[in-house]
């Protein structure tokens, strides 16, 4: 892999630990349905040795206690992998660039990963040619998310193999709770923060864009004439949200529908489709 | 739905013909691997009465086998759902606008899904609340693909609903392939079509795009220079071929796989990822 976006690096100390081949399942598990599983997804959790669950405290979000369900749900092998779960560092405030933070905070993760697999790996070493280690996913692991980028530095100095396992994102579960197409006919669309809709406005390329890892209603920074928004928390799931029409007549539903069900869940995750309707 | 988006119509004579309640699932079934069909889609696909398959001729490409094969694999109820082919028409080459020219398409298309429908729902009405008719979709309903836009024109006129089941698309199959995350870290990223890409070049958002309907290798017509590419043709599938490097350093190669793999199975379906490497 050289997709020239990893930049960080754990020391050779943390490498020299890992001991044995390892293969590295990243599972795509779709967006917290467990019907969302792929059956390749299904097939590769029950197949696994070892299984990984960040946790991030319980109270602050329940992350943690849905894979643990997903897990319960697909896994019907015996003995079935061991489940353990792990404490997620927080990032460093004091480092002020964005991507040098996540940098770091991934480099951190990544030996909290090798501890983890080293205490938890069946004694004696795997039973089979590589001891297959999993992580669960949320939506798919191309998608915004660390899980690649943590294992690419486990990859650089290490004997592991990677296996990607694709999984269905929270875009296709907002458009199918809309029922939209994501594309005009033949159109692009772009896909980005709530951070750059905030700093950079609505990019000039497309009329079609998609909004994710948005705490914050960023769409009350852009101009909400002639735009039309698809909104959804929990997409795909049974307690899905949905609200959807021109934005200047439903932000402040979705800005108040967002607020109060977070305080109800402790936790929300959301996404929303823009686009610009006037022609 | 008022995607903005679905401007063909189809008369009143038409829409009279349909019969009693139906409920339309448009169901995204991964890039043909059976093991990328979700849970959720097995089941949908095993609770239909009747599925359509359209068919563009054997021969010319084996779609429609594809799909049949998927459903020989995931359907286990028995009787079963009816599953009916249906030849698709051809677009109207003298409509020289590109969007006229598939509208009118997408409405000859809904006259022949509901003479089909017609002509094959189990006789003497539906069993159930409303007949269940199905549509496997490649990829995920929301990502180029008409069906959501043909199955609205039913919609208009017609007691009809819809419901669509998210699959995983082929940017998550290309991704997984090759193990490489679809952005940067918080950074945005553009998918656009290999005609957007030949007539306006590197839209100026974002620098990672990902080409989609791209028939012609149009990476071609931009400067590739600081570009990398990650490309598959039927990613996710067992025939899966994937080349990546520098641009300008695999173009060539990409083109002789692509004619070859084209010739040799009659039919491609491939997509390609794009990434400024310069900083």
């Amino acid at each position: 892999m050289s997709a020239g976006s990893i930049n960080g690096s754990i020391d050779d100390r943390i490498d020299d630990r890992i001991g044995g081949k390892i293969e590295l399942s990243l599972i795509g598990i779709g967006t917290g349905n467990p019907a969302h599983l792929t059956l390749q997804a299904v097939r590769a959790l029950n197949g696994l040795d070892l299984i990984l669950i960040p946790n991030k405290g319980r109270g602050k979000d329940d992350l943690a206690g849905l894979r643990q369900a997903i897990c319960a749900e697909a896994i019907t092998s015996t003995p079935g992998p061991r489940i353990v779960e792990f404490d997620l560092p927080v990032r460093d405030p004091a480092i002020v660039d964005y991507t040098a933070r996540v940098d770091h905070w991934h480099d951190a993760i990544a030996r909290i990963w090798i501890d983890t697999i080293r205490a938890n790996l069946p004694p004696g070493g795997p039973a089979a040619d590589a001891a297959k280690v999993g992580f669960l996913v949320w939506g798919d692991p191309s998608l915004y998310d660390s899980a690649m980028r943590i294992a690419e530095r486990l990859r650089r100095t290490s004997d592991i193999s990677l296996k990607i396992i694709p999984g269905v994102t929270s875009i296709q579960a907002l458009t199918a709770a809309h029922a939209i197409p994501l594309n005009e006919i033949g159109a692009p669309f772009t896909v980005t923060t709530g951070r750059q809709l905030r700093e950079k406005g609505w990019p000039p390329t497309a009329d079609t864009l998609v909004v994710m890892l948005d705490g914050e209603c960023s769409f009350q920074a852009i101009d909400p004439e002639d735009v039309e928004i698809w909104w959804s928390a929990y997409a795909g799931m049974d307690n899905q949200i949905s609200r959807s029409g021109p934005l200047a007549q439903v932000a402040d539903d979705i800005i108040a529908t967002r607020a109060q069900a977070r305080a109800e869940h402790g936790w929300i995750m959301d996404i929303y489709l823009l686009r610009k309707t006037a022609t």
